[in-house]
């Protein structure tokens, strides 16, 4: 079985390199054919993507965005037939679903992921990917996956890997965004962000185990049970007043604020913090 | 020698508690009585604001904002002279100044305090305090403050502990919105919160020792250091789309997307993430 890989990038790179290692018969390709030549000696380097398609029983593909995927694709499309196609490239779950429909159009069994991890982490026990998609490409390429790190499968629809990469994604730059916000604030005053990520990092793992406390409130759907921080006491307008009198931008601050504020002005101000979830869920109660 | 608390709310009552177990003399108030009576055999209970300041020698305040602080104390200010006034109050630094300044004007020395903790912390290793204004009253006082947790001196100016406090505060509260947007997110196929807990818990854990990278870049002022994650490369289209296509509220991701925008548009994008602190320092340039 021979494993072409498409898109030589940071990622693709290391991937491709941890298939080798493993033993795999791998052929690469790249648009830029510099990116190629470091796997010259160690991998048959395909001059087309249409030479790569056919080189290869299974394609992992891990371009830029969606677009260079069609760019990429789209012109090679006949030569996808009873192949299995693995997109490692970043996509919304709307853009794994169409890619899914595409192939399937062309023949080709389709396979979503995300990589939850840095190139210098494929291959590590930190490495992880979610996958989605085709149940029997996911089932029939287990030994390559663990090349790569830990395998998580999400089901049939190709979006679940998507959204649950994005997700977590969306939850690390908000959170870069809190600790951006907060060493500004204090670098007003000459702190540096040094200190401040010493004091931001011990102060955010301690916090992180109250999420499980918010979810069981979610999953329960109970926003008056006792113990709860309310959202009237959540208020958070000393930080946005504190920010602004040091010269900020308020708007990290501001978009929490009035995710709580939407919450006590629609009567819930005596509920729990984690009501905000409703103020994202349902978007038309926006002011 | 005496210590007087006014506000026996969750966090006063804790740390008059306390104080009482180290063996301090203590007397307390509250607006209302009910929550004085818990400390009837324990403490002096006095039956006014003006009684509680005369009998201590020390006076900590803990109520609910700067406001109620005026409250209590303008009516009785007079009563303030030679006192150590030690204010646990979360108010902003500027209330905190202004909260000194009039102490001064009533001759009482004036420490301020930012609380990072919650109240069943009080008294345990966890526990932490953040200080500003009066050294002496910082040094004088260092048995009681040690029965409450760790404590920190920021400096003379007495909105230091108050910046620092809610500087750490608006990072907690971002990375709480961030962890409820994703929780929405994989909401919307049924995911459960506890299960989206459990990912961002280990997820945002593995990435805390990132900040201590994102601070080195920010100290040394330099985006274009070689190894950093560029601003385009960290467009995050992607989750906004997927967000609006899950019918949710963008506002918690689109605050991060104008942030690196507002980067890109000024011609870095091909500098380091960390820059997005500029965008939050410089609300001039925002759109
Ligand atoms: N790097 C990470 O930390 C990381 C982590 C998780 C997921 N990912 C995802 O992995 C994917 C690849 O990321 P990366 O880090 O490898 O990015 P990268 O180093 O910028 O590589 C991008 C790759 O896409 C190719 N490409 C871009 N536009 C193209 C087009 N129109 N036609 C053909 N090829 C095109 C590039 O080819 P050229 O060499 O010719 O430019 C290169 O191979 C992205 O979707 C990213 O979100 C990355
Ligand atoms: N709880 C925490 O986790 C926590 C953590 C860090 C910092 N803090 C800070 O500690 C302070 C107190 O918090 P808390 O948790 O103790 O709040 P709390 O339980 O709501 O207590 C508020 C206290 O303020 C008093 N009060 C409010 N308005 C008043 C007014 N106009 N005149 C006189 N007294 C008034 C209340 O008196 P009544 O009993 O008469 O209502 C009560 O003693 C706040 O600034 C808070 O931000 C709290």
């Amino acid at each position: 079985m021979t494993i072409s890989f498409l898109g030589l990038g940071e990622m693709g790179s290391a991937l491709a390199r941890s298939a080798i290692d493993a033993g795999h018969d791998v052929v690469v390709w790249n648009r830029s054919p510099a990116r190629s030549a470091a796997f010259a000696s160690s991998a048959r380097v395909a001059g087309s993507a249409a030479e790569a398609l056919e080189a290869g029983d299974v394609v992992v593909v891990c371009l830029f965005d969606a677009e260079s995927v069609h760019r990429v694709l789209d012109p090679v499309a006949d030569r996808l037939t009873g192949r299995h196609v693995i997109n490692l490239t970043t996509t919304t779950p709307e853009a794994s679903r169409d890619l899914a429909g595409w192939a399937a159009g062309h023949g080709a069994d389709y396979l979503d992921g995300g990589v939850m991890a840095v190139p210098a982490m494929i291959g590590t026990p930190e490495s992880l990917v979610y996958y989605s998609g085709s149940r029997a490409v996911f089932d029939g390429h287990r030994d390559l996956f663990e090349t790569w790190g830990a395998a998580e499968y999400f089901g049939q629809d190709p979006g679940l890997a998507s959204l649950h990469d994005l997700a977590l994604l969306s939850a690390m730059y908000v959170m870069f965004a809190g600790f951006f916000h907060g060493a500004a604030m204090v670098g007003t005053v000459g702190t540096s962000a040094k200190e401040f990520a010493g004091r931001a990092t011990a102060w955010l793992q301690a916090l992180l185990p109250a999420l499980a406390g918010y979810a069981e409130v979610i999953d329960g759907g109970d926003y008056t049970l006792p113990g709860q921080q309310s959202l009237a006491f959540s208020d958070i307008t000393e930080i946005v007043e504190a920010s602004r009198a040091a010269g900020l931008s308020t708007e990290v601050v501001d978009v929490v604020q009035r995710l709580i504020h939407r919450q006590i002005d629609a009567g819930h101000g005596s509920e729990g913090f984690a009501r905000i979830i409703e103020s994202i869920r349902n978007p038309g109660r926006a002011a």
